[in-house]
């Protein structure tokens, strides 16, 4: 798939140009002087000759097919030229040309011209409005970014040409190796998702890097990203996290916090490494394009002086990684082989005046070492530093088994040790904080390979009575779900729900109450009023007949005075709730990523204190608990100060269950369960109050 | 003071070599070819000429005198070598040999001699075991790393040589302009406080930089520190921050590190801006040292390409800053000025094919606008791009009154518009995210200059009564202050705490219960039992005679069973406290930085949530409301959930009482207000449970 886009054997450029600077010509320019070793036809009205090749007055000129087509023409033109690439057999189209979607409404609708002549045909476009592709294990540059960079084994795919083209810089300047690189423009057909399918299997791609600022599809986006992440490292940077950066991206609707935490969560999902930055998709990139993962998270430090050492250990700290303890064999086998006056725990400390086979014996000792899983090398330009021959030395004492990072501190004294890095296929960083953050990700993405398998349980429920209340509440419009309702809901998958009943005269009241058995709460039961307790719809704790027959009588009474347009069904009687540790269990769906179940400990944890976790839906029972375990506030669910924990499964069955519940009904667009009363283990929590909102498309 | 350090008339340098590689030479070569003007005397027991001037066998065949002596000797002649120097009137010393303090403790000792000897003459002594010391301003380069910096106004303090080095090569590369450069070494005599009295009135001085892993004196650093940020910015990197980095520092320099949430209260005092990696220490020093400083915290964002754009607005909100609205005046300029494809919002994106005059018209119109504090210039590589003329441009539009932070992205492009942009005194980074910490930095700087003028406020208290009870305690050695006595100091410190009394008998305590109105608490009264609740030395709610008396009769009986060993004094019976929202109150006294305020929510929020704030005593009444607001949980404190808010001035009193009485008296080691109960606006809060830790000596 896509072959003809990466590997074409004939390429027509439709809008080639003999005159510098164009875009056109610029395309041609790195086809011919990339090394591309396939047939370029190059198309210009004025015919000619282009950099020494003949070029055809129109496509259709051209005495044979063509697999892949590059356009630059203007914009008015590109329909055209579409059409002529069509007509030549071509697989792939690249449109160059900008001012479609990007521009307004006309833009938008050209492009979707666009896209259906090319559906029609079956055939692939990419763009418009990119800077088109580079494959340099084929030195094949079919796009107007100059140059071809050095192979290797990153490749790239960026919604901004821009970026792309500050990367491309930035690897020629630090000789980074690259392999693939897609600008996907407007990506009117081609989108991220196509690519990450199509590099999935990439021999050449080692590692695979985007920079996104939308996603075409949610679901899509996880299920190939998790088949890319199981494959090879997945880098995504993807801007337009803060209202500042939406309002720039111009992006979705719905809450921002929640966007980029429901990104948050399908990156987790899928196993997508998250950068937060340009830097760090670099930072990222050559760790995992060079080095092999890490088995843990333990990490030795060699350096030639203190204070590096230092900074280096408080980094690994802080990021939750593991200063390694070093076996004492590591210990003998370094004090036989480095000086006196060095140190050999860790940080080892080769000394100021460490020659490279000082280094060396270092950076073997550590990979001999078993409660190493990294190493990090950090060098310091002092008098006797032969920066380039420890680059080699390095080099020369790795195995290929753990993974090594290099920090090479300074600037230029210490550049020929950059090259020989390079050469020597290890990442360089220019302080430890920043190789830290390379190995953090690296652990991360190891913890994600070894995850458990994925079994969503499936519960026996009541399926058909929530089809009957749910199209009931949507036939009649009445998309806000009563609490009785939402708790009969709730109740056919198997929740635990308060018993009650509905009363419509204090005597009904009162014999509910008894029926029950004291004490009771009432809520009154309307439509129309959503917030119950703004109007002094809900009383509790009540112990007696009088003191229902009271509270029934007040409510009949004052309810209409404060909503006198609220239809009122009368009240809901239920029996109060065993006293316990009161969470919130809740379900949003985003736009992008479907529903998304929340968990927090009640009241001021969620309301003060945000403490809440998300994760995508269905979830396993594993990811329940790890959802609980994330919240800053688990020591209280697992007991502290000396009292008894809760029943934690009872919780992760609560999550496990509104999963299944709002993947079995789309049309749940919002839930609450708020407060879900949870006891000692062994007893079943209670939903004691409950939200549900639905959406008429099934879609929120 | 120091002048003799930096720019010396007539230089010595003992341990002067003819021999490369030697660093006796390498300081001689530094000296000579930085194109210092003054006198160089080289000694060398062997004489003949170094580097064209004649060496002298002994100091003291020198003529005259000498206002400097670098000494690099071998170890065992250092001594005689300072013994020479202090002969020949230096007023400074630099000692650039290794081998003291940081060998052991004969090294120590060695060093502790040096010490000795020029105090007595009233000689300052940098090092041992340093680099030595540049003046760029004088070209003057006293050590032993290579080359003289280009002349700039970022000085340095070090207290490791090798991370000295590294940032003098990075220097080079990027062409930092440096001012003076100091190597502290083993600061057995200056230290860092020395040289940041020095020059924080140095006029060549406009950042001063400092990498320390220890400080020598917690007081001196605060006021010292506190005096240069006033006038300049102080940027300070601490290492040894996490358990692994102290282990690390403590086998390096022998130094005890203070708990880093210590010296982040300290620096927060005193201004300092804090800088976590060596990338930090040269982003944040280049701004600050060629940039004004931002008025507030709104940004303009101007870009050649949308994603960085989108990211640059990400990472300002991230770093809660503001991306400005602008002006509708600067859109009609700028629509006036730019393409119509531009977006004159913020971002303003001047397009890909921006050119200088673009650029230039996008900078002038945001820094006219009067809702932009600061300006980021984003430039991509791109066909038209003009990197260095673009810089040019920049510069040509900077009026000097609100600071432009460029970012421009990519490699080998952008390299000649990076050299204009040191040509143009503006502050250059390789992406958004690293430009917005800067200027984070440098907003948080401008707040702290802002601070309103500190006034501690006195109480009126009765100092002598607690003066009585803490000289008995600790007369006595016991250094736990019972609950009654710790109340009773808090009650002379104008706390409001429960009126009570001791019973000795279940008749006492009725009969106080009775006086005090019920309901009463109870808790045993022993010297020796220091967790009453462990033993069942705690009733709380006891509403009547005969609970007073059934309480009493328990613990009497059941105590002794449990603690035979302690020694019972009866009980104490104290009214309950009026229900309220518990809060914490506490003081540790940092080894460094003295005593250490904290505050926090009481229960889980404190031993779960670890939500509380530190702040060194003494304490103004605003930063003990700033404490409060600096708790996640502070909207509780507010009255969130429309419930009405509690006292805040009533918490910050009590803080301001705990920092008066620790002040006061240095021999309270720890205290503790736990829970500190705060009602309604307008009550007194109450100290309903206390703890306070003597130490002996008034130190803890």
């Amino acid at each position: 798939m896509l072959e003809s886009l990466f590997t074409p054997g004939t390429v027509a450029v439709i809008g080639a140009s003999a005159t510098p600077g164009k875009v056109g010509y610029a395309v041609m320019s790195n086809l011919v002087n990339g090394g591309f070793d396939g047939t370029i036809v190059p198309v210009n009205p004025r015919g000619g000759d282009i950099l020494g090749i003949k070029a055809y007055k129109a496509l259709d000129e051209y005495p044979s097919t063509v697999e892949l087509s590059v356009i630059t023409v203007p914009q008015k033109f590109v329909k055209e030229a579409v059409s002529d690439s069509l007509n030549a057999g071509a697989k792939s189209i690249i449109v160059i040309t900008a001012g479609f979607k990007e521009v307004g409404a006309e833009g938008a609708r050209a492009e979707e011209e666009l896209v259906e002549m090319v559906r029609h045909r079956g055939v692939r476009m990419l763009g418009p409005n990119c800077l088109g592709v580079i494959n340099t294990h084929h030195s094949f540059n079919a796009s107007f970014a100059e140059g071809i960079p050095k192979e290797g084994g990153i490749s790239v795919v960026s919604q901004s040409g821009a970026l792309l083209a500050a990367l491309l810089d930035f690897a020629a300047e630090r000789s980074l190796g690259l392999a693939k690189l897609v600008s996907i423009g407007n990506k009117a057909d081609i989108n991220e998702v196509d690519l990450f399918a199509a590099l999935a299997d990439d021999e050449e791609t080692k590692v695979l890097v985007a920079y996104l600022e939308s996603i075409s599809s949610g679901d899509e986006f996880i299920r190939v990203a998790e088949n890319v992440a199981e494959k090879k490292p997945l880098v995504v940077l993807k801007s337009g996290t803060s209202t500042a950066g939406v309002k720039a991206a111009s992006s979705h609707t719905g809450s921002l916090a929640g966007a980029d935490i429901a990104y948050g969560a399908a990156f987790r999902r899928a196993g997508v490494i998250r950068a937060d930055s340009f830097e760090q998709i670099i930072d990222f990139a050559t760790a995992l394009a060079t080095q092999p993962l890490p088995g843990g998270n333990r990490v030795a430090i060699i350096t030639n002086a203190g204070g590096p050492g230092i900074m280096a250990a408080d980094a690994v700290e802080h990021a939750g990684l593991e200063v390694a303890s070093l076996d004492s064999f590591t210990a003998s086998a370094l004090k036989a082989k480095l000086p006196d006056a060095a140190s050999v725990g860790n940080p080892i400390d080769v000394l100021g005046d460490a020659d490279p086979e000082r280094y060396k014996a270092a950076v073997e000792a550590s990979l001999q070492d078993n409660t190493v899983d990294a190493v990090m090398v950090i060098l310091t330009p002092q008098a006797m530093t032969k920066p380039a021959e420890t680059a080699r030395a390095i080099g020369e004492a790795h195995d290929g088994k753990k993974p090594i990072l290099a920090v090479f501190m300074g600037g230029q004294d210490v550049l020929p040790g950059r090259s020989e890095l390079v050469a020597q296929s290890l990442p360089d960083y220019p302080d430890p904080e920043r190789a830290v953050s390379a190995l953090r990700a690296m652990v991360d993405y190891v913890e994600w390979k070894r995850r458990p398998q994925r079994v969503v349980t499936r519960f026996p429920v009541n399926r058909r009575r929530v089809e009957r209340i749910i199209s009931q509440h949507v036939r009649t419009g009445r998309l806000q779900v009563s609490e009785v309702k939402a708790k009969a809901i709730l109740g056919a998958y198997d929740f635990v729900v308060p018993e009650g009943g509905i009363a419509r005269s204090g005597d009904e009241a009162v014999e509910i109450g008894e029926r029950l058995g004291f004490p009771v709460a009432m809520k009154i039961l309307s439509p129309d009023i959503i917030h119950k307790s703004d109007v002094g719809g809900v009383k509790i704790n009540l112990t007696n007949k009088q003191q229902v027959r009271d509270a029934y009588d007040l409510m009949m009474l004052r309810i209409p005075q404060l909503a006198p347009d609220a239809h009122i069904d009368g009240a809901y009687i239920e029996q109060m709730a065993h006293p316990g540790l009161e969470v919130i269990l809740g379900m949003t769906r985003d736009p992008q990523f479907g529903p998304m179940l929340m968990f927090g400990l009640g009241g001021i944890f969620v309301e003060v204190m945000k403490d809440v976790t998300f994760h995508l839906a269905p979830i396993t029972a594993e990811e329940a608990m790890q959802m609980l375990r994330s919240t800053r506030s688990y020591a209280l669910l697992e007991g502290a100060r000396g009292e008894t924990g809760v029943d934690l499964s009872g919780i992760a069955g609560g999550l496990q269950r509104i999963s299944q519940l709002v993947t079995d009904f789309p049309q749940v667009a919002e839930l609450d369960i708020n407060p879900f009363i949870v006891g000692e283990v062994g007893t079943d929590p209670v939903a004691a109050d409950a939200r549900i909102t639905l959406s008429e498309a099934g879609e929120s």
